[in-house]
């Protein structure tokens, strides 16, 4: 494929325009959007004037007068139409690691009898931590019983109360059957939840057709909500009644207002809430989200795919040295190319040196995201010659590319 | 006191200059930074620049450029500072109610042979309801057990693992003995957590000399994050080697960017941290944290008393409806002042309207937060008078004062 190839694509591009509601620096192919999502112009002025007006001309005020107390529930409404789920299944608030410890104790109430955590080995690590510590704090003979990708559907048997799985994941892009590990949890007599962190935003998703019970995900990948943006969890409706999550705060109560000792959870899916939330956070995230708007999800992944194929047309054959690690099925693979390479470290900032910015995940893999809401089909395709050169001409082989910085 | 007698306590004011540092809308006086500190300029500022230049322009590589990792312990340092504790004991993160949840998890797991939290009726919902959330999913016998203030120190006995208080009452006012209740709980084999949302950033805090074991509090009061900023907790140098508390996500692995399945909690005050940080949020009260910088916690203190005085020696006299709640003596009472009045809710609708704003607090507390940093002699003065004139000439007498808004 030429340049004038991708240019072409470019040209018929139905979310060309949307490139530019993004403030991306001049020069800068920015293939690291599944771990921190860019800034686009609209948040930036939404975030400057929820600081100046809502919070320093409105004060305590701005409670009521901008609805800061309903911030959480307009965001949900947002992520609800991204992930296939009905309004009110939603509650915006607190972390994804956060979020989960309250699902998993929710889940695990839920199956008394049970006693057996079921996830995969390489799960993303604060998916596995929580349960750890959940299990710890019970005391109750839990168990997290993790297993290779291949051998989950062998093992739930009835000694499973939960299946914790992430769809996507972080390392190699490999996607989970939602649906069908979902219905053979259930078969077993197993809850599921699923961490879409490198899910929702990237593509579309379908948590009610696939009848999955708890869900909870990331608002600052493919969302773009910002740094450390707020998380989000889904509880499916029929289980929202009886929800018992355990970090029982008063903005989960059913009358937080009224100030009264005894907690009584709210009726409704706003029992995920536990302190007051943090608007800042949530103003970035809310303004970023309504870049959604009208975006075809389907049409959205198609264009992936097409960066993907670009990609891996430019890199596969030319770099004999990195091993795809991404499956080449679409329907096998979230929104990004990965690849091991034993100088991984080293190769990402290489190419971060010529304004390439992707990802290492330790200890081998280079990870680049594939966002179609801010990458042209050229910019792919250009990232990808880069890469060429920095393999072919050993750019990565400079000591200075060896030194690991604090966050890696 | 005259307008003229205030106006010369504003001149020998030290912290006068301070106030220009915060943009209160003109007109305003405001007495609400108890609920929702107000703006600094420097903010405004600082979190435009994190949003457009650490984001925008620095995009992922801002968690090493702008050191957003550490971010989170560069802000405890400045609250060690206010809370009399030494480097190392506190960590900035989540919610106060969700640093509460891991804190008390971690007393009781440290009292394995006792069964009851002490707590105070009337104390604020949230830790209540947050300990009533633990003992449902500990299901091992766990009691909250609440008693009036007076009866606290005899409540201490073998059956409490910890006493859980805050220091001041959010409607009265009322200061505990934070060091003589810590020393009884010790004394009876208690440990103590001491929720400080109404002391840190009001006055001089010791936790240190206290002896108390754990402590949370709240970045958006008097510390000015902005609204739902993230929270603190505090843990004695002594607990922290063994602390477990049981929401283990990546960020207090000791190792987060190893990336390994199994949990293994930081050896610092960082095994507090859960998920990603919030670094919209945390840049503001970095930010807002900076005016304490130089700050004589006991000459601030001084003011807020004096500022007491003013407001009382006004309002009492003339407005005999109103009941004040407040302790009189200065160390038994946190920086604001109360009073009960059955139609409090209309009475601070009334206020409002009048361009001073105060707080109502059910069922029927009328409450002002007296912060020396933004206010002055004259405005506790002007706004006392108002009080005066709106209980007076029954201002808060109209239907349209009694409409409740969604947050109260």
């Amino acid at each position: 494929m030429t340049r004038a190839d991708v240019q072409a694509l470019d040209r018929e591009d139905l979310f060309a325009p949307l490139r530019n509601a993004f403030e991306i620096p001049e020069g800068v192919i920015y293939l690291d959007g599944n771990s921190l999502g860019p800034m686009q112009g609209a948040t930036r002025r939404h975030v400057a004037d929820v600081v100046s007006q809502q919070w320093g001309e409105g004060l305590i005020r701005s409670w009521n007068t901008h609805d800061w107390i309903d911030l959480p529930t307009k965001i949900a409404g947002k992520i609800e139409g991204l992930i296939g789920v009905p309004k009110g299944t939603v509650a915006v608030c607190d972390s994804t690691s956060i979020n989960l410890f309250k699902v998993l104790a929710a889940a695990l109430h839920a199956r008394p009898s049970r006693r057996v955590i079921l996830s995969e080995r390489n799960n993303f690590p604060t998916d596995l931590h929580i349960a750890q510590g959940l299990i710890d704090l019970l005391a109750d003979g839990y168990e997290l019983r993790t297993v290779a990708t291949d051998e989950l559907a062998d093992a739930i048997n009835d000694e499973v109360a939960v299946v914790l799985l992430t769809e996507v994941n972080y390392r190699t892009g490999r996607r989970l059957d939602m649906a069908e590990l979902t219905r053979l949890a259930h078969a077993g007599g197993a809850l599921t939840i699923w961490d879409l962190a490198h899910s929702a935003g990237a593509f579309k998703v379908e948590l009610a057709a696939a009848n999955v019970d708890f869900a909870v995900g990331c608002g600052y990948k493919f969302l773009n909500g910002g740094p450390g943006a707020p998380a989000f969890a889904y509880v499916a409706p029929q289980h929202i009644k009886d929800l018992r999550q355990p970090i029982t705060g008063w903005f989960g109560h059913a009358t937080p207002f009224n100030f009264v000792d005894d907690y009584a959870p709210a009726p409704s899916i706003e029992r995920m809430r536990v302190g007051t939330p943090p608007i800042l956070s949530l103003a970035a995230l809310d303004s970023a989200l309504d870049i959604f708007d009208g975006v075809d999800m389907l049409a959205l992944r198609a264009k992936a795919d097409r960066l993907f194929e670009i990609f891996s047309s430019v890199v596969v054959p030319e770099c004999p040295e990195l091993e795809l690690v991404t499956p080449l099925a679409p329907n096998q693979r979230g929104s990004q190319i990965a690849f091991r390479f034993e100088e991984a470290y080293a190769g990402v900032q290489a190419l971060i040196a010529q304004n390439v910015i992707g990802d290492f995940r330790t200890p081998d893999i280079m990870r680049f995201g594939l966002t179609p809401l801010y990458l042209s089909h050229e910019d792919v395709w250009q990232a990808a010659h880069v890469l060429v050169k920095v393999m072919r001409d050993r750019l990565w082989d400079q000591p200075a590319y060896r030194v690991r910085a604090k966050v890696v």
